[in-house]
């Protein structure tokens, strides 16, 4: 089956408020294995409306709309809809009935407007609204589906979870589910490159998609529910083979999540000494509940002296290499993993930028530290973007090295 | 100029991601005047894009598409738009050189793909990527404008900012321009009351919004370059009369830009120590450029051994009132402040959750704790909400006590 949404309401072309609705309903459609080949955003406005109905009638067979249910002059959806069907909107007692219930309920008299909200266009099928006046409706004319639902989330959520998927479950046997892989280390063009046969495939698809600092592959399987695991679990053993360990995390799980839980796991500690991360590798690691068992402590030191008065990191080092050096990085991982006596330590130094870049040592060049018990790596780092995305991706090749060694991967 | 926007991904219809691209963008045309009458999402699909671009071409001067600039085979918003007009692609050489520049920053090879994205429809003038490798381009075509944007929010509105928003300005007589005040301090509906005769006005209108922590008032007048400018002033100035010291910022600033700014007019210092923010609060003093010149030290203090071994908390303190109490902040600040030798100590130390409340110390306890030369300052906070929002709403109270000490405003 064909789908599409048509949201309704001029806040959403004024940039006010952000179509959060189509997002949902579209996760629910592709569940149930509907196609969803188009959204639509148009303004409380008769003509533009007719418009939208009109192409989506032509192209698609399920017709959801949102927003426009209320009792002012300004909605019109339900005005609209039955003119361009040229059907009647009938009085349905129910309704009726429930709009004088909820305005007894809260202590206040309807108006006249309100009333307005018991019509509907004939021979819909009417979808009470538990958490607002306006009800929605289903509609089935010549083979087409028209499924009208209010613009607030909190209305549209229940009505469509008890009324709508029910319905619409009856027209799909066939689900629609998808696997996100993380992959950090490589760009999309390379991963691209590496897994290009898999990109073919029509179902699973395999997708690729590039987030903030890492990349992702999406694959997605259509089918009946108990087919769909496997052929997505044969997609992602192969995606495995290839790229094996750049891939970190699944879903909607993040870097620190995986490095904290794997500390968790093997009962580690990390301690941290950042420079130009400034506090962001330390806050990555806390926004993780339960951090506390495997992070107990971490240094800001921008400045030299911190670096050296508190950290302890050699006056030497810092005079012949400078802050922004192997040798630095190398000294704060070794002296923050001693200082707070954990059995790992994290460090960065390097050049966030705006200014403060020179020819020798550009703004992008970042050095992370990564003390073990075994032996110290250094990696280095030229990043691009601006101040905020480079910091970014220091913060990830951090962890990301903290992970590789957690999983017993190579690390530089 | 009636203007829509096409947002191309097959993620959008399938709800992977919301569409916050037509949201900024929408704004930003109702801003320059420019009427939006039209949001479609499509998919990467060459004939239902066509049909969008037809659609559109048909009721539209100006057509914008976000998405699908990227170098895979999915990406083909640009073939899609030169074919739909009829126009070869051509290579641009500068685009070319860029590609290699920025594979040769970040040391990596550039594959045959990412050539792709020095093709453009004949005749387009080219918006650079600051931000990524996908250049976007404008195109004039018998009366209309297609301006074609990448879909990666981190890409796109810098180049909208620095290359669209100048170019339509040029379309544009009557300006629209707003300013907005940031408040902290105080609840909405508190906000709403004492501004209330003021938000009736129709032209500038005066609009509350709530932020993630704070309140904003957002002042929008319509009229010549000229006058805007007075009309806005004079609400501002009356809006500042009711609300005084809780307006903290103005635009875009924020409270972090705002402190480390004062600091710097003060010539002053600060460090940090923080417990629940977990690094959050030097995050944002350094996410601001130059930052370096009054914040040169801050330690996550996670653990009640790092509180005590390296900031030098007194074990007693710890043992008798607990880490989240008004002693242990006092003297984390204090702390904190001498081991820098810093002339402000800013310390956190609360329950940020899910777990760890008890019945005398719930979730969302946290305690700020500001040493100045003069006097040590205590505040205590009961903070709603997730672990995010409790921890944001921590650093902003205890960035809000350094301006109001800086600004000379009462701080408790």
């Amino acid at each position: 089956m064909k789908g599409e949404i048509i949201s309704v309401g001029t806040e959403l072309l004024l940039g006010q408020i952000i179509n959060t609705n189509a997002k949902y309903l579209s996760e629910k459609l592709a569940l149930l294995g509907i196609d969803v080949y188009f959204h639509t955003n148009v303004g409380d406005n008769e003509d533009r409306l007719k418009q939208c109905l009109k192409i989506a009638y032509e192209r698609s067979e399920l017709i959801i709309t949102t927003g426009g249910l209320g009792p002012t002059v300004d909605d019109i959806t339900k005005e609209t809809i039955a003119s361009f069907l040229n059907l009647p909107l009938v009085e349905n007692k129910e309704a009726k009935q429930e709009i004088i219930n909820f305005f007894e309920r809260i202590g206040q008299k309807p108006t006249e407007n309100n009333f307005k909200q018991a019509f509907f266009p004939e021979g819909s099928r009417i979808l009470p609204n538990r958490n607002g006046t306006a009800p929605g409706f289903i509609l089935e004319k010549s083979g087409k589906i028209f499924v009208v639902l209010p613009g607030p989330p909190s209305e549209l959520i229940p009505m469509f979870e008890e009324h709508v998927y029910p319905y619409l479950k009856n027209f799909t046997k066939e689900t629609i589910k998808s696997r996100v892989l993380k992959i950090f280390g490589i760009g999309e063009s390379k991963v691209e490159e590496m897994v290009k046969p898999l990109l073919q495939g029509s179902n699973p698809t395999v997708a690729p998609l590039v987030g903030d600092g890492y990349v992702t592959l999406r694959i997605t399987a259509k089918g009946l529910e108990g087919n769909v695991n496997t052929m997505i679990k044969e997609v992602e053993s192969k995606i495995r083979e290839i790229l094996g360990e750049y891939i970190y995390a699944v879903d909607d799980e993040d870097m620190e999540e995986v490095v904290v839980k794997l500390l968790q796991m093997k009962g580690l500690s990390l301690a941290t000494a950042e420079s130009c991360t400034g506090g962001l590798l330390a806050k990555k690691i806390t926004d993780v509940p339960g951090a506390s068992k495997v992070f107990g402590f971490g240094v800001v030191t921008y400045s030299n002296v911190a670096k050296e008065k508190i950290l302890g990191v050699d006056k030497k080092t810092l005079e012949s290499y400078g802050a922004v050096s192997p040798e630095t990085a190398k000294e704060m991982a070794e002296k923050v993993r001693s200082l707070a006596n954990a059995d790992l330590g994290l460090s960065t130094t390097g050049i966030a930028g705006p200014s403060g870049g020179t020819p020798e040592k550009p703004v992008g060049l970042v050095y992370v530290g990564f003390a073990t018990p075994q032996k110290t790596y250094i990696k280095k780092l030229m990043l691009s973007g601006d101040r905020d995305r480079i910091r970014t991706r220091a913060m990830l090749h951090a962890l990301d090295m903290v992970r590789r060694y957690l999983e017993g991967k190579q690390i530089d």
